[in-house]
């Protein structure tokens, strides 16, 4: 194996890249925005700038390179394709050839959905290290999932493998999801979905005094801090998400009975908080046979994309 | 690889038994009754016996015998340590151990729980044949499942991959699961959830005619039969289980993404009257990247678990 390889981990705001060792270490990271004009026409050019433009820097020539590993905010088939990436303007199209065609000297290149890689990062060099059966759920504005099976990302079919967000919880919902249905997981157990239980209860508890009505602007990381300071509607609240949250990932246990979930993305932040009340509400709802399975919370934070991309070429 | 090999499907009444040549061509199949006395002592000894005697007849020396491999009624690990068969009175123990104690000239030998089994099964030869992604649902007295992640068996960490039947799927249920929990998804949706859910209909709606109040002994089968003859009741019945199926069914696919699901177990001989409520359930509830996962029935019947027997050894 050639001594240097790219991760390069695509979000709806900015591309964040490394440049590893391919003996595993992160040697520097970066990141260049993500420009989303023109149907996300210049994200993979600017990409590959980026790349040719460090290899100059470092003045690493292009066959001391492995290769590529990229995550997408989206669902990849097996051959690379892409089935859209709203966030990015995208549409549906093969991104190993679209590579090729902007870098020939890309030796090897390899792709997948950002929160799958992420969770291979996570079992690679992070939380997750030494298990090889893992599943990592992203709680932030939305919910992502990823499974590793045997060390190896599993994309599924149409690349919707570890995408729990959308599972039907609550049939009698009436707001609509982003996904046009009701009664998501995401609408309840994300950051977004957090914040969203919390202005309701707000709303239609004024019985109960909270510190959160103090708050101008009202945020997920607000009920988290009022929870750990005691405040007993957040505490509710969390103990509601992690019930919730808690009862879906025993459906995912049922299917793939993985040795540990992660709980990663930007709410998990919030620590331990966040963390028991979703194994409470894990363990209350769990089949003995799976009622032992191990959590934990993410490690590698934005970095584990780019290390999960790079690990995709081993 | 040598050219023969055997399967061994161990059931709580009977072990099926399967010579095949390691091309993938069964030459026999056969069976022996289950002794559970004695806390199951006798079972593999007599699974023994009962393959040397085959051997013999054949005239086939144990050196021709590329192994054996076998599934078992409930969780094993990947060590091959079982982790109580109720069905078989087994304890705790490690089987490969034992087989090779008892025979010393099993070259290989190969265990699982058995729906995994007949899940490789009809993966490799069976309703799913060529798809590298399976999961299988087996519809019985209880629900089993199994999942094949890249043509391999997925048993996951405490070998409980696939147990999706004491999945909670009705928090305000009564009566107890044998479990010992109540609301399991197989309290509904098993053969014999069928049949609990039918008596139920017949006893608190005595307005609705129906050809099952008229049977003696009502039976799953009589439940189907009766929905193929166009009676109201009993299409509801299968309506409402294959809503409830259905919806179970999204979690799987959210979270491994298969290319197909098999509908197997005795329910599923009622074949398509039960199949189309179940797809339609699903496609009803499934978040649209998954909404295109393709159902089937299972093909092999009861031989799907010796030929994944089998094909584990390859």
């Amino acid at each position: 194996m050639r001594p240097y390889a790219f991760g390069v981990d695509i979000g709806g705001t900015a591309v964040k890249l490394g440049l590893f060792r391919t003996t595993g270490e992160l040697m520097e990271k970066w990141s260049i925005p993500t420009r989303t004009e023109d149907g996300g026409e210049h994200v993979l050019p600017d990409v590959i700038a980026s790349l040719r433009a460090k290899l100059e820097e470092r003045a690493i020539p292009w066959d001391q390179v492995e290769g590529a590993g990229m995550g997408v905010p989206g669902p990849v088939k097996e051959d690379g394709t892409v089935m859209r990436c709203i966030n990015l303007g995208w549409g549906v199209f093969n991104i190993p050839e679209q590579i090729r065609t902007l870098e020939p000297r890309i030796h090897r290149f390899r792709i997948s959905n950002d929160v799958n890689a992420a969770t291979l990062g996570e079992q690679w060099r992070g939380a997750a290290q030494g298990r090889k059966n893992v599943f990592m759920i992203t709680l932030g504005t939305g919910i992502g999932g990823g499974l590793v099976i045997n060390e190896k990302i599993t994309n599924g079919v149409g690349g919707a493998a570890g995408e729990i967000g959308h599972f039907l919880v609550e049939p009698g919902e009436t707001e609509i999801c982003k996904c046009g249905r009701r009664g998501c997981l995401e609408q309840y157990c994300s950051a977004t979905g957090l914040l969203r239980q919390a202005k309701k209860a707000l709303l239609e508890r004024p019985e109960i005094p909270s510190v959160l009505r103090s708050e101008a602007e009202l945020t997920a990381k607000d009920v988290c801090d009022a929870a750990k300071a005691g405040d007993a509607l957040a505490l509710e609240l969390l103990e509601k998400l992690g019930d919730r949250l808690g009862w879906a990932l025993t459906a995912v246990t049922s299917t793939a009975d993985p040795e540990v979930i992660v709980i990663g993305g930007g709410l998990s932040n919030a620590g331990d908080i966040l963390l028991e009340p979703i194994v409470q509400g894990y363990r209350a709802h769990a089949f003995h046979a799976l009622r032992d399975t191990e959590f934990t919370l993410a490690r590698l934070g934005n970095d584990a994309g780019i290390y999960g991309c790079v690990r995709m070429l081993m």
